[in-house]
């Protein structure tokens, strides 16, 4: 009977495109919803510009605090794609062209017919002592290096890589949750909400507002890893609120 | 002659419902879209849970570094809204009913008849010395305290107090930028592209890759507050790629 196992994450968005607003990022979402279903626990997003300093800074910050760091953007084959550069930097490790990662990129080219050019084999540089992710769409890979995971920002490659990695994640254990809407307005559930959630201090509650056909409806979300005080809180929830 | 005017600003999107998943933000990417039209570059987002530590320590890391922070989120009528008290926790102001905002909130719900009981009331909890952001929507003000911009996290009223505050924001010179989409992989055209950088130093320039009907195209994003610079750039660079 031991306690909760949590493991935490962070996500870091790396890209000029998602601040200047010219691209949505929706990396970040497809990154928190796959963790909370396998028992990450995703504690903080950052977005950084595709700038040296800023990129270590925020690995730095980041992989120091929490058990993993996802990175998406950056490993592309032109020169404003500097994350494995920026990483290996931020890790105090060297970089270079890998000869794994060669080989993957040299076989996916020769299979489209295509030279492995000096631009191309710049995305086989990968940081020593990281571990390759492969990418079953582009040939380019990710890599992991400790507990840092760099991913592509094509959303379609970066799910594929994340998909890849995942078997070799450690999990905690999941936070479940239940949604109770409600057709009224956050501000006449509040008082009861709160009061409950003093009741079930382990069941985190929190309450989203929404419009439906032109009226108020109030998703009461519940959260917990611990399945039956789950169940109980929501059960009793929708008896106090008589939904 | 000046050089040129820079106004920085950073994003903090408060909420768990946005580190599970669970809802995928929007905010982020409408405020940078705003501040790239108006003349602010946003250099920084962070996603934080509701935590009041980890608001506090977030605020007071990106208020200090840029020109200013807009919050999104955490100021409804429930128990899990805390954005305001933890900002004005940050700060280092006290906290109470405003009365500005108690009028706000008195006249919209006295229009739709019905009460300003204790739970509305917390939504006119406002640190001193803070000025109000109105919202059109749903009465419920945001705030400004020096820097910091706090707004709702419900995108229709984050985007109505966006509007309502952009009057009043300082702005610097626009980024402007010129996109030229070639029909071709990153990996041709990542050496004429980084020599051109070499030769535009004060214009950024970053490629975006894509499929259109199953083909590569890159997008060539050049960007400079220098439209003569940015512009020769251009033509230039379509030159050097026969485009």
């Amino acid at each position: 009977m031991g306690g909760e196992r949590i493991v935490t994450a962070a996500v870091l968005i790396i890209g000029d495109e998602i601040l200047s607003g010219r691209t949505k990022d929706r990396n970040g979402g497809a990154i928190a919803e796959h963790l909370t279903s396998i028992g990450i626990r995703l504690k903080e997003v950052r977005v950084v510009p595709d700038d040296e300093a800023e990129i270590c800074a925020a690995v730095n910050a980041l992989r120091s605090r929490y058990d993993y760091l996802f990175t998406t953007g950056g490993i592309g084959p032109t020169h404003d794609d500097i994350t494995a550069d920026s990483i290996a930097k931020a890790c105090g490790v060297t970089i270079d062209v890998d000869p794994r990662a060669e080989k993957l990129l040299a076989e996916n080219y020769a299979r489209r017919g295509l030279a492995l050019t000096p631009a191309r084999l710049r995305m086989a540089r990968i940081p020593a002592g990281a571990s390759l992710i492969v990418n079953p769409l582009s040939g380019a890979p990710g890599f992991r290096i400790g507990n840092v995971i760099v991913m592509a920002g094509v959303p379609e490659i970066m799910q594929a890589m994340l998909e890849a990695v995942t078997p070799e994640l450690e999990t905690g254990d999941k936070v479940l949750s239940i949604t109770i809407a409600v057709d009224r307005p956050e501000s006449e559930i509040a008082d009861v909400f709160s009061a409950h959630q003093q009741r079930y201090r382990d069941v985190a509650m929190g309450s989203y507002p929404r419009m439906r056909d032109g009226k108020p409806v109030s998703d009461l979300v519940l959260r917990s890893a611990n399945a039956d005080h789950l169940s109980e809180a929501a059960e009793t929830l929708k008896a106090a609120l008589g939904v």
